[in-house]
């Protein structure tokens, strides 16, 4: 097929969700949406996108279907439910699913999609909400070459840098090791940061000499300016930083394969959201780091 | 004094001191220099620099001395062994010392210097052998300004960013900080290549696609297609990491904070040292990581 697509759905329309929706409309394609809680697709549909009435209907009218909620289940709900995309997909559907979830999930519902002829790419995103609306997205791609290039205009509207990873789930597999290389150089930056501090040094100048070295990080130079002003706003949620985690933790396992460094990460910002902090940014863990060592115990 | 330096001498003539001795000289500076194992200053001999017989000899010359040996108490037998320089030293005399040693220490080597008139700067590098040969190393300098600016000029020889970053001592705190912001972005690269290949992942696109973002890092960028190449050349060798991290260890224990990444970093290069690879590069925790969920019991 050599027409361009330009039928498109999108169901899950959040913080990420919606602007990658906004943004495939802006370029002149025919949306149709859906989320959950249908006010959020207000302005989605006062911009001229249809909002069906379930998954099923989004794909019933459609050629590519994005998808982009929370956590494995979620996605499962989506394509397998009474209303979901299974039911009103036809046969040639591209599924393009945007969440961070299972990678193993994620081949297992490919196989059950293309049984009735449908293509499930996975396609997990990095940027942020920033990325979301600038349409500046890394994405990681994993599924069939001819279904990708098919999609990549499309994908090209909503990421900067678009690469395919692999089969399907190898999106999902390059998610966890971005979110596992996070999770080091974070708390790296925030063990550095906090050592900084405790010893009276200048955190910014701290951060500008060590930031220009083998020590340098996004996350040091981006957060830790961040730290060091107490700036706890998040850019990225410990609380989705946590649901990412918990997917590398359950890869990790399926392959017998230790990740120290990643799951001290997760328990840190654990800690932090059980304090209530889970609404925070990631960077959030620097602050926690330093009153480690700088609270005092009274009977 | 208004007058350039011209009289400068350099004790401990290593990977890197040597390279950064050889930069003064070629700069236009009378070189006095001194050596454990002499034959290791032939090369600065045979550029035009003067052999002298011991560090008290190297202090008696110069009017600037640096210092580059291993670890805290080869510093403190430079400065006050029985030929140290201390005994040597006129007042007015400026100690720069390059090593990566305890900062309290070198505190209380500031203090000792001090009562003979000798100003004590710490300014530990980052950089490499590679920054070293180029004149292209960050510097950190601790210690009072009108010292600093007086060296600036040596200074700008040897490195290509330097900054001062507080009093004595606080060179080596933010070395530290480098340390440990390196090590958790090491361990974050590390683990995320042992976690791609363990899956079948494209180890170079996604070094590429992950590097690009918010999990980019020196150490990904850097290491990680070395990884991917099995490639444990030393850019940085393990046996001063872990030196380096055994310094860490001690601030912190000063300061009774914990950081626990960094001594989880600590641990797996330990690790590999025990197995004979202390003289590896620091990447090499990369295969450590991978193997330790690939290798097989055997009875």
């Amino acid at each position: 097929m050599d027409e361009a697509i330009r039928k498109v759905g999108y169901v899950g329309l959040g913080i990420m969700g919606e602007p990658m929706a906004m943004n495939l409309l802006k370029a002149g394609n025919a949306m149709t949406v859906w989320n959950r809680t249908p006010g959020k697709a207000e302005t989605l549909v006062g911009a001229g996108a249809t909002l069906a009435d379930s998954p099923a209907a989004v794909a019933a009218e459609v050629e590519v279907l994005f998808v982009n909620v929370t956590d494995t289940p979620d996605v499962e709900a989506v394509l397998f439910g009474e209303q979901g995309v299974a039911r009103g997909a036809e046969p040639g559907l591209i599924v393009i699913d945007n969440s961070t979830i299972n990678a193993g999930a994620t081949q297992d519902f490919a196989q059950r999609l293309a049984g009735q002829g449908v293509t499930l790419l996975d396609a997990p995103v990095s940027g942020g909400d920033i990325g979301a609306q600038r349409g500046t997205l890394s994405i990681m791609v994993g599924g069939p070459e001819d279904a990708v290039a098919k999609v990549r205009p499309l994908l090209d509207v909503i990421g900067k840098s678009i690469t395919h990873v692999g089969p399907v789930g190898m999106g999902q597999v390059c998610k966890s090791c971005n979110q596992v290389a996070c999770a080091g150089a974070l708390m790296g930056a925030c063990e550095a940061l906090a050592l900084a501090k405790r010893n009276g040094l200048d955190l910014d100048k701290m951060i500008e000499v060590v930031g220009a070295g083998a020590a340098g990080s996004w996350q040091l130079s981006n957060l830790g300016p961040k730290i060091a002003a107490d700036d706890h706003a998040p850019g990225f949620m410990i609380d989705y930083m946590l649901k990412d985690l918990a997917i590398v933790a359950d890869l990790a396992r399926a392959n017998q394969l230790p990740l120290s460094g990643a799951a001290l990460a997760e328990a840190y910002l654990r800690a932090v959201a059980a304090q209530g902090g889970g609404r925070l940014g990631t960077q959030a863990m620097g602050q926690a780091l330093e009153r480690l060592g700088a609270f005092t115990f009274s009977d």
